[in-house]
């Protein structure tokens, strides 16, 4: 993630002078803003703006004119209920603005979340870097047998070079041909076509912004084992931010999101089974061969 | 809108103490934080938290590192022309969050805007206040002849003071048996039952957050002239509020969006017929009648 | 639910003429087609079109050409699958028209699923019918007083009688007044403006579009015990619409969100240490009292 | 856009077996209906399912009970109202469902609209085909020299062939090694990762689902003449089967939108002026050297 000397100087001007606000003031994340976070070789996450605390959430909910803390009622125990319950609302309350920079295979997995406000580098009108995700070799690994979305062994150290000779071939003519063919004293093709010369695994960046709802969302299903690598790594990136951002609901996310377990109703009769202490199996528990192998990952009566 | 001497000690509280932060600051926004501006008989609108500025749109356009000033481009040329030519995700990157208290039938058009965050007031939970809006007589009118859902002429002062007489006299005996209804040491019904005893010019409240775009779209319905005067005038303070809070934005939005005015093709060549001297009439001008009603208001050859 | 015998007639002749098509066929929704449902005094929910069925979900989860089923993983697999993983874009691929007549304070909890299209009828273009609600006595309940929302036990007869009266005056009187202020040849009030002095519970009328994702993810909040009785009829009536279009779905919706329960990574922690015979109680599990009152009901060990 | 026979028995095999429904069928779609219109070398759009016609329109507009045709204000006068006064809900009432097979480039502009339902072809899962966009040569322009993100002059002979050559030959040895990173019995790399490897220009596809008030925002940027040729070339196909679909709708759109033009406060200022004999001209005109220019092309006084 080499930021330039113009790029790094834009940053520390903007550090360098904080300005009064009458807003709600989250210090956890004052100390994040704008300084990127590396992600992949040449990526980065970078928070640029937020709205928001955990006090906000509970003031929302409340419809309060102040700050909303009621000595009775605390605000972490309110959050929690509001998380526990579904109530969502209150959640989008919170806004977060970031500036990140992705390969564009990643981008195109995280441009399925909808709810979302999105400015991408646009390669119509400006030229894009010579920069290529080229993944290390631990993270190279054959297609599962299991799971056919997802990825099984690591390959061999003579399969893992192959593949990364190639990416990294690939790649440099890729973008040595893009360049002659945008060259305004050569060729000098619109850069709406010469773009479509580069592969997915080009960095593009964004801004995108989101709400803490909607946010959550995001994180749950993209920081989960099941995430391909390369997306679940900006998702971890993200927990810590919001976790220093609004403390509270981060951890109530932890505990009824991230950690949290979803049983089917035949999921539910065979744990009441269980506990009753009936003999339940992959026969007698009315589930599919799959849904009992997850079912026994959730116990897990090891 | 009169504000209980704890509510007024709550917003003292918060306007007292401003709090560094690295973040844009808007300065003409700061004014109005947590101010509550009057709106109708008992409402109001004021800004809870807003984020970014005039700059962050640029920013954001341009996907830059810092505040993305360049000196050829000025910031407001910039703005101007994404609004003029419909780049709306820029503007997406600007939020605002206000607590605004309201009639619960403006309430009803309001929500029809979908693109926001809403936390109501719940009637489920909560106490309705006994305040109910009661219209000035000077807004007191007849049904259009003309527009099939808006207001002619106002009422004869008889008529107006029998609808002032009804108002006043439905609301109060409205609220009398509400709270006879969920009086905790008399009957003591469920509230979510017992507001529906209450008329639709109660007033609720909620705190609404949305993206610029969005809100200039609702400004641009609502802030218009067949927009209906109850939702009109909040439309108005927002206005107020935008103008200070995103000069350069709002300044655009006024001169392509509320002052602008969209000819239909046939509009567009009946306008070229007239430029070049020729003679066009409701008959050899293509519109129906109501269209070209509509062209003589916009061409105004008065 | 009260049909007009135009209406009814318009109903007739909908359903009288089948035409050939060549999209998706559910046969079980055509028979429902226009047919109004009933439900609380004067409401109803009848379906106006629908797009898609089970296959639709397959075809749109593989992007298929044809139809998409094949023979190794039979469809209701899939959806089972797809409902089980969160992977809600297939089920986006349906959709469902409803005409439904509700009573204000139901539409306005409603109206906060956003994620839907809504052409209501209009209350300043056009004159409402004197429809009220009026609950049965067995749903008149008092205020709850474990759950801050909701309802406790049934009124006393006599508590009954005093709420219904007031309800049916309060209704009256305000229907009343409301055709005197907007009566043509009376007072001639704009609509806009009468329609303020009528309570939350006289009826309106809306054309509801939704994908089946959306919709499941109302159901699962409304036709839950928690949902308020008025809203949660209109939940369940659609549910049996709902299972009758796309069955496949439907039970996947029943045995993975409806009858499912979503355990916190405490409650996950606990129930393993319970299966491992270990004694977990209200002290030593790490929960609040009222997360342990949650767990307790869903493990019911009696 | 070469279909495989097992594709092209499917598609026949739909077209081969009407069914009876109680709809609202429109005619005109379904001639249509998963017939695959080629854009683009490989790219097709087909439609997959409706929902609505005309009729419909009108009928949501009305909330009625029947088909919602009224003698005195024909179907056709009320969509053009609708159109012409924004009213867009009715518009929503429509869904169309739509199969795209297109190029990654195009289908990254693509999804910049929000608000539709998406299942694309997933290359995790499965393997993408040997099939890239390569331009005919009357398509190879330069980088315009006045419009920043827009083409130019068509490249000269010479420079074309160039293009040409890279284009496919990147392309060619992209899929070649993507190939043998996949390959099941070689080196078998997971396809998450293998897919990063191919360019921008691979065909992709996805089940696309949009409203038609959606569907109209969108035709109306991308099939506009400053939308880049690849995309435009998919929303022309499109606007030909909506007009076919909801000829009303289509026509209104025409007239109000697609060939309408939108004046600033100073356009019309100046445009009033003109009329009344004024000499304007770029200097008093109060408008930017840009706006001016744009004016200009409006008003065409040629």
């Amino acid at each position: 993630m080499p930021l330039s000397p113009e790029q790094q100087a834009e940053i520390d001007a903007l550090r360098a002078t904080p300005a009064p606000t009458l807003r709600a003031v989250a210090p956890g994340m004052e100390r994040h803003l704008y300084v990127p976070q590396p992600v992949l070789d040449h990526g980065f996450v970078r928070v640029v703006d937020y709205m928001g605390d955990d006090a906000a959430i509970c003031q929302a909910a409340r419809v309060s004119y102040g700050k909303g803390t009621k000595s009775v009622q605390n605000d972490e125990g309110l959050i929690r209920y509001l998380m526990r319950h579904w109530h969502s609302t209150p959640f989008e309350m919170c806004e977060v603005k970031l500036h990140v920079k992705l390969p564009v295979f990643v981008a195109r997995q995280w441009i399925r979340h909808r709810t979302a406000n999105v400015n991408e580098y646009s390669a119509r009108y400006s030229i894009l870097d010579r920069e290529f995700y080229i993944p290390a070799p631990e993270h190279i690994n054959s297609q599962s047998k299991v799971n056919n979305q997802g990825r099984g062994e690591l390959l061999s150290p003579e399969d893992s070079a192959r593949v990364l000779e190639m990416l990294k071939a690939d790649s440099t003519r890729a973008y040595d041909n893009y360049e002659a063919m945008i060259a305004e004293d050569g060729i000098g093709l619109a850069r709406e076509l010469a773009r479509m010369n580069l592969p997915a695994n080009v960095y593009t960046q964004w801004y995108w912004k989101v709400d803490l709802h909607n946010l959550f969302h995001f994180l749950r299903l993209r920081a989960d084992a099941h995430a391909q690598y390369e997306i679940r790594v900006y998702a971890e990136e993200i927990c810590k931010l919001v976790a220093d951002w609004v403390p509270f609901a981060y951890r109530a996310f932890e505990d009824y999101r991230l950690g949290a377990v979803t049983l089917s109703a035949q999921m539910v009769e065979a744990m009441r089974r269980m506990l009753k202490g009936e003999e339940v199996t992959a026969e007698n528990c009315g589930m599919s061969a799959r849904e009992w192998r997850e079912f026994m990952g959730v116990v897990d009566k090891s």
